[in-house]
């Protein structure tokens, strides 16, 4: 019945908005059913490149770390290996992406089972990866690759069948001198957005059709500054991508797990608990940097069985993953990170169906056995659940506390031919005991985690 | 009588623009009387110095010449030096003005007898020689020589006795695509002007106040495109050197010759006959090049004789003379400049006296001696008349056809102690023929060009 | 009987060189045992280093790829990529080696279960990894690294417990025009080898007491021209690693699988078949290049599986392993070499007894079974043989067909705690059928491949 | 009659060469004639071009300006304007030489009246500039021009009239470290004289063929170390240059002013009185430098006046003149070098006869004028005595105290037509007073020094 009234809402907004389209505020905005290609993909792939890939040292904000928080080791390595009056836009000369090749990365991003890819296209240093007529000689068309590095990845990426393409933009430049103007008065003049950060953005829509807006940036004032609402207005209503397109949160310092389409909020990008709000989790396969780092050594990168626990924990919670790469300064993905990808895609490969169009179930992971979680997906007359389970159950007896057993419950392994037995816990309401026959090696197809699918369980 | 008509109207347009200001049409702005102190300085140097400097090859239209109009020479040049995908922004990073020091340019400006030095602030690459707001990492204090090099000319220029400061200033921008945009818009839009050049010259004039603005790259549309009334009027009314600022002619390509302060006009800098309105003659010390070539060879730097020769031409056709070097890229005039400059104020030194606040006379050159050039001056109760002699008179005998003799008419020579004499020449109305008593190689100290001082002279 | 006679003829050599020393002649000196630590490690980590590192497109050949076999894809990246006048001497500044941590290198390089280090300490390029005073201005002091990239490195790699440091060095430089003149000459002078490549091998093997020397680029010429014997003899009588040194067989164009210590013989690293001679079996970790190459892709890479398997044949057929990792211009070993590297330690750690110390059994590879060899191991009464089982057994039956067994014959698996059953092959001499319980997929510990340890066959 | 002995003696010891040839030692080196083309020629051109032509901050010794004597301003420069580890082998990739043309070189230095060339081949940093053998990824062919650059200006300078070319050559390397080993080893050992600095002049003579030997760097050990008397023997006997060559004496600690060919001495180029044997003035045209300094400016370049002097006082003394040039690194001779070149050479045309082959006079300079330096010439019956006059003598009345008149005593000004009187001086034996007539500007032809031309003169 609520659902019914729902629905009847949502098509009375959409034929509202149908004829007058979304308005500049919130509430309007807001009232925008998110396009269902998001949530059913699950994964994406975020990719940090830019300037700061040529020092390559530490990350994306290599910039404001050197300059503005003058962080030791970076002041340091910059002394030792740079001429003293060396400046960060001298770097953007380096940035030589001889090896970009961007088929080649498409086909890596499918074969992790990605459905999505979300470019950098300007980082908070202000050099827009592709030809901004509004970044003169702050490009990388003018300066450094002397390419369109956003276009050639968009064509790349929709070759591959079911991907697509979205684009980050940072609203905010460190050390833009009209946004330090414009902070300097109080905010209460936009040259900087007028002329530079809004342009861009409506070229960047205009020209590359994106079907995700990854927006950053905005945590020092409010979307009053940014126009964010006349942008998303004219996103939502005129442009080219009005129907698909999907947004994040982060329009103003106001507006983060409040506005906008899915939730990154900020700083908590993993929460481990359902949320009310559909969201995604940024994660990067480099623990430690989201641009490509030199330094980071083996120890550095995410573990392939980390990989999945992420992805379980997040799905199971109702969110995406994204999955960055920070490629090198010549525009190579390195092979560990092709290897995470690839893997990750050989697990998909299998257990694909607890992940992909799946929605969160009662629990989000298990009352009773630690790093068990849980997704589900409707069918025809019944709901099937999905335990991932992270580590092998000792003496293969696995318990799950969550289930409430019936008569017509059914569980079997992915990868594994044959049904598997079980009974309920003894005097309590809930949870069985799944037993797992002695195994070969080689019988499992598996590896790192296993996904039990259940049927035939009561609501 | 005409001559306090025009007084008494002049005083009334004064009084008008006093209460009201000038008004932003070329009625009004043009009928704002020169400041005094230009005409009288007579001599400026220009300093051609850009991103241009550090090929050095061709001069400052490089760039273009290169892209646009594909000069074999530098398309070659450009192939055997650099690598394929090398671009005109990539030079900026070695202009590196390592060895700027303008005091000492300032010392050596004003050794030259120079009164006022205009240096380019931006040529038509866009790349602004001081750190502007609006050009954000194409400017001298982000890319290159990580400093103001515009202001630090200004306070040492300013240092000197009796110099003043102005700047060169390209409204047009070659490769700005945001110029471009506009332009093939038909120049219905300004967005070049509103966010880029104009904002500059604004800043440019806050910042450094200049006593002159030399304006440029406005030949391919009319003033209503570049707003140029509108700055006009601010410059003349509001600014921080409303009072004693010139400007030239260059401000649409309908206005050379016909509005804005002196006139440059266009491609045309040296007449050899008098102009009605004041105008200037911009000449460089490399025949060839405003900007520094390095391939320039001394046959290619003018000679301190026809250095003199083109002084004499232009002052006594009531230009100013704007003599143009151009700095390397590592900030310095290079010696054979110097030398030139060095041996003009050394001839100034002694000759200055038939330049600096002089006016032309009625005859501009002599009608019967080629390369004689006359300049005057009104002293208490009669006029002085200057013969510039560039060739010394064959026989030692100097024959004037433009003079008028009288009774009361002396001659002498400058530099030379004792008086000349003198005969009229037979049979003519005007004109006089002036023995040279034969004299030692020492006696007479001047070189190069020969300055006879006439009083007493009929009208 | 035979062992002993060769005992006593080996203690009467040992004798007769003490007494005299080895002579500069290959019969004297083949009959210098190998020190026994070269056979007992087994596992060596090869570094193929230098200035082939900075452009890192082609491996280690890339001068002579691009200059004298003019390799098509080679030319085209330096012509895309460089001035056309740029030359391979040009790279060696960027060999800038900022990142490169000795002491980082050396626990890797341990984690690996390797027991020696062999550095690249110069190439066919010449270019000395140390400050070598032959090679003034083309070593890692003078131009690049500004470093001793060779010292450091062997004081870390002696940090390293129970770790042995080696130097690769090439005889022959692809264009010394002091070689080029030797060889126009038909090796009848030796300019080269008395000023260049000798002096520089003295200089290693005093400044750096290596315990290992693997020359290389003899091929072009005999080694009279080398003067190798004399080297040889002065190494092993009178240089500070006279006792300990292990050289291997290429001291001239003659000798490759003939005279010197171990063999590495030419183009022919892996025989698969029991060799009688002590070999080394040199491979690296990009399969398609010894040097680092940027355009290396994941499958470019070997797999820990081939690595292993590779490991596994070398050492069944009497050989060590090398394994060589390219690091980077700047120092580094890329992360996919580094997990390589500790996923081989983490399977020696648990396998190891079936490779240190080991002999090759009476067979190398199974009969029956393929991908199976064994190594075996004197114990106090009898010999334990270890069958390295690459692929898990179908059916979890393991048959084996070399062994002959006994009733004292026992099996069982490394890492799995019980001892499993087996039984003979009906009908047939030797040969076995080891049954493997189900086992939980946790149980046994180990990936990649299988040790199986059979003690008590028959001989 | 002593004339005719001493032919007698020459053709002796000519013959006994011719026989033996020159022995090994310095009596015999000695006394070889000097060829005769050298004291006639008069005038040579110096050119310093290497590496230190980069920074080109502080002439030729920059490095060990910079890491030896550690001079504050260059150390200030280095560490302001380059990473930490720069080194002075970096700076040789930016030896560029784009714009070198030898032939535009030759022709310049045709105009100046120099009559022999003579290139710095090879300056005490080591780095050759042709291919050589010897110096192996340290000359200009492998590093840097990539030209030949000796090779390229010893066929432009022949190609020109009458010229000659010839080559500077250190024997010391700064910073060698088989020179330094040598040293190390109180130069009883020779590695570096037999592998580097000897092959390299013997390659040098053998491939270019030079008619000079500007030796140098020879000041730290005797000859014995250098072995120069070998070298000298071979140059005189056996060398392709054996009759035309000439050397100076520069060949040991233990030379300079004794032994060689002509002498330069040791820093006392200018002695001002006459020399018993043929010498040289070595003196650049930029006062503070040998090599091209960016920062000299025009107060450091030598005056026309200033040139014409130093030539008067050499050639007066029995000296040639070298004059330096430091062309820059991308090829150029800066303008105001060609112009003091061209100045010399026009001064030349008029008055060349007073200085190529003359031979000094009775007297140097005159005993009663400053400034007035004397030449002549044995003509058929008579000798031509010429005055060189630096300042124009005051109320055009010339004193000379040292010429002895006669009735037949003839004076005239060389561009000046008719015939000057004189008359003998009162009182005394020697001297003449000559009054020239009062001249018009134009009707001498000649700037910067005349030259009075006496015949007729007393013994």
């Amino acid at each position: 019945m609520a659902a019914v009234s729902f629905l009847r809402l949502l098509s009375v907004v959409c034929l509202l908005n149908f004829s007058f389209g979304y308005l500049p505020n919130w509430d309007s905005l807001d009232s925008r059913p998110l396009p269902e290609w998001f949530d059913q993909s699950k994964i994406g792939i975020f990719i940090h490149w830019g300037v700061f890939s040529v020092p390559s040292f530490s990350g994306a904000y290599m910039w404001y770390a050197w300059k503005g928080f003058k962080t030791p080791a970076i002041v340091k390595f910059m002394s030792e290996n740079y001429p003293p009056d060396f400046t960060y836009p001298d770097f953007a000369a380096q940035f030589t992406a001889e090896f970009y090749d961007p088929d080649k990365w498409a086909k890596i991003f499918k074969a992790s089972g990605a459905k999505y890819v979300v470019l950098v296209t300007k980082h908070h240093e202000g050099y827009t990866n592709w030809p901004s007529s509004y970044s003169w000689n702050w490009n990388s068309m003018d300066v450094g690759p002397k390419r369109d590095l956003t276009g050639d990845l968009a064509v790349a990426v929709r070759k591959q069948k079911d991907m697509k393409f979205g684009v980050y933009h940072s609203l905010f430049e460190f050390y833009n001198p009209l946004y330090l103007q414009d902070k300097a008065n109080n905010y209460t003049t936009q040259e900087f957005v007028k002329t530079k950060t809004l342009p861009e953005l409506y070229e960047l829509v205009n020209k590359y059709h994106p079907e995700l807006i990854w927006s950053d940036g905005a945590w020092e004032v409010d979307d009053f500054y940014w126009n964010s609402t006349d942008f998303l207005a004219w996103l939502y209503n005129s442009s080219p991508v009005k129907d698909s397109v999907v947004v994040n949160d982060r329009w103003g310092k106001n507006t983060p797990c409040k506005h906008g389409g899915y939730w990154n909020c900020k700083d908590k990008y993993n929460p481990r608990v359902l949320q009310k709000h559909k969201w995604e989790n940024c994660m990067t396969l480099d623990l430690g940097s989201w641009g490509y780092r030199r330094p980071a050594t083996y120890e550095d990168i995410i573990s392939i069985e980390a990989l999945i626990k992420t992805l379980a924990e997040t799905i199971s919670c109702g969110g995406n993953l994204l999955i960055n790469v920070g490629p090198t300064h010549d525009g190579r993905i390195i092979p560990i990170f092709e290897e995470r990808l690839r893997q990750l895609g050989s697990w998909l490969d299998l257990n694909g169906e607890a992940i992909y169009s799946s929605v969160p179930w009662t629990y989000q992971n298990d009352t009773l056995t630690s790093d068990v979680w849980y997704t589900s997906k409707k069918a025809a007359n019944q709901t099937v659940v999905y335990a991932i389970v992270l580590n092998w159950p000792k003496n293969d007896l696995l318990i799950l506390g969550s289930p409430l057993v019936t008569s017509a419950t059914q569980v079997d392994l992915i990868g594994y031919t044959a049904e598997l037995s079980w009974r309920a816990l003894p005097e309590v309401e809930t949870g069985m005991m799944i037993t797992i026959p002695p195994v070969s090696v080689n019988t499992v197809t598996c590896k790192w985690a296993w996904v039990f699918r259940l049927t035939g369980l009561g609501n």
